[in-house]
């Protein structure tokens, strides 16, 4: 048994509209001076298990079936990412 | 100039408290089949720019700057990573 850190991404699909990442466009980038650069913004919620499993494979599918038996995300609406987690000292 | 898609981690330090994961881990999780498999959770929040460079480098620096000078977090308190974007369709 190993520890992994799965991190989850959920936000809405994109028939769905954004309104989070909208404002953050518009209000805020659109009026700086960083309009020109930036070309569009997607708002997301982040989560990092931290999963004890036999290999990756099995923390990746426990992750997800997780997410999906709680109802930690809404399939109607949201879309969801599961990958290993790379990043620094979380 | 291409267009690159960086992503953003925004979370509490680990100083601060993660009153969101805590929730998650402790009455959902806790609560459900998942307890023994899952040691912990953290929260966050997750953002994607599409971002006009010249550079990956550039557009990297671009996020972060940005997210500095608009207040996009608060680094007194959160943590923020940026990365390149190597998901799906988002």
């Amino acid at each position: 048994m190993s520890t992994y850190k799965i991190e989850v991404i959920i936000r809405n699909k994109k028939v769905a509209r954004d309104p989070e990442g909208e404002t953050i466009y518009k209000e805020l980038i659109g009026r700086s001076s960083y309009a020109s650069e930036i070309k569009g913004i997607r708002s997301g919620k982040w989560l990092l298990f931290e999963v004890e499993a036999d290999s990756l494979e099995t923390a990746l599918k426990d992750v997800e079936k997780l997410c999906k038996d709680l109802r930690i995300f809404n399939p109607v609406v949201h879309e969801m990412e599961v990958r290993p987690y790379q990043g620094g000292s979380a």
